[in-house]
């Protein structure tokens, strides 16, 4: 029985502002920068969900790509694509929109979705040189 | 003398809701669908710029790429790099911020701040797959 | 009044064998070498669709997406995606799938599908390291 | 002593069909949808190899990059490259030609080409969405 | 009769120095900044030669792929690849190694090389922000 | 308490030539071949540096990217960019600049400079085929 990595890659278009409620405006403008911005910016962002299971001996499959390609699509991309992260998604209204926090936010709802103990990895690229990584740890 | 065409690309990040005051809000949502979203949506949008020229032989250069480099960054990026186009920038506070009227907009900054008659050709990727060219016809 | 290119952007998957008829099989081995092979091989081809006209004051774009999407996905797409090229794409069955022929067969496709003298030009990427072009002439 | 990884990139094209001779027709045609279409359809595939071994000191290599070329040239690259995997390649006349089951061989045809206990990792890209990965676990 | 452009990409690595003999070593630094600095740096170039032609309807290609891809390697690739071309290249001992004097040195090697009228442009990219573009004007 | 991922790239380009003082000239060229050319050749590099570390619920970041792109620059690009690395870098000048040991190096630069036990992975990509990995081990 071969354990298999499957990397299913998705993008979305969607607008942010880097802002804690837990830290002063001050605060706030240190930290993040023109990412501070009171009318936010944006980003094409790029999502890769890694899964890791067993090599199906009779299909030759980890996992049907249809349908790992709809739970990405109905749990994340319908979720996020074309939105303002902290005005139109409720997990982001009261928590910064990271990309640390959105590849947590991310990984939650797509393990709610996935079969049990499918999901190995959570890659969200912000930019060509920014990516953050979760694997539920 | 031989004409030699200098492509100088540059990035950044911004917001934008596509809204024409001049339709109606029927025909906005008709027309631009999810990228009439009332909060916006973002891009990491690539610029390339385009000038053409004699190459000069004794530097064997078109233009000082230093030079070239600054003006892209302060005609173009510094006014629109993490900004929310519809909000922050005073073109677009009645323009529509397709990527068609920004490659033209951006024309326009870029041809004022240039020598005459370099510029050649204004690329604007929205995405990887939309981009909008303009050469000032 | 300006002028405004826009390109859009299409994946899909084929297979193809370059083999002409009008050439002998020895002639077809020697111009295509491996591409020649008896059984095929296959590409994940990018086609870019570049057209060109008037910027709509009114509305800010050259042509509805929305629609530019939905003819490139009705005219080329749907025909040629997981296909094999040579035995289930009518045109193809007498003429060789080459790079070159295929930017032709898409340009005519195109043209009879989109607004008059939209169409500006075909880009086919084979490989990452060939691209036919084809504007029409 | 350093433990380094090395990543290796090569590229071919090829054809293949996904169908299971464990499965139904109506099965593989439910599984696969139009990756099960007759004719079959093809991709350029991207394959990096990860060995993973100790720096020598003397050298400052883990192992001889021209071997290792010439390892993936010859074990994998030689017989995949412009063919119909199904029909050309014996591994998959009975055996579905799906990424995931590419990445396990080509893992094996590696594995008994290169030193003992180098290789790490096998990434199989079969189109910019999706990747299989096997690290012979 | 249908006129086809077909690129084609190579790349090679080298190392150079911009520095021009008709500037003094002031305005050398001046010019070139860090790219003037005494021991050289250096870049992955890709480079680009585009054909242009009709379309053999026999063949139903505009030239055979694998001449072009010997003549780009033997008229290019192999006077720079791995060279310093300050000190290794013959035409680059006088004249300075920049994007655009490489651009049109590297048109005139191709166009003795190609079959008369074929070369349409070179295309040179230096880093992924610069590109040199010539057209033999 | 999250534990996340956080790659951050960089690019820089560089000349270099692959030769070892304990090997013999006739060794440094069968090894590296014309990597070992007398004048060098040269790279645009990419450097990805990977941190590890707990998300911090209050500010829902790793680490102040400002900090750590400043890190990045300081610790590594100044010194290596627009350089001959075998002349002008002095950790070069007695050890064979490969891509691995340029791995090996930047990580103890790196974590000399970052936080304690923050660095997770240091990834150099010497061409679009060539990639060293270091974890530190």
């Amino acid at each position: 029985m071969s354990i298999v990595y499957l990397s299913r890659r998705a993008t979305f278009c969607a607008s942010h502002r880097l802002h804690s409620e837990k830290l002063s405006p001050a605060e706030n403008k240190k930290l993040f920068g023109k990412c501070n911005s009171a009318n936010g910016h944006g980003h094409n962002y790029i999502l890769e969900v890694i899964i890791c299971g067993q090599l199906n001996p009779k299909t030759g499959i980890v996992m049907d790509l249809t349908k790992l390609k709809k739970i990405i699509e109905d749990s994340v991309v319908a979720r996020v694509d074309h939105k303002n992260l902290n005005l139109d998604v409720r997990e982001f209204k009261s928590l910064n929109p990271t990309a640390e926090n959105m590849a947590v936010v991310f990984w939650e709802w797509l393990e709610e979705a996935l079969p049990k103990d499918l999901l190995y990895e959570v890659r969200l690229h912000e930019t060509e040189n920014n990516i953050a990584i979760y694997r539920g740890e």
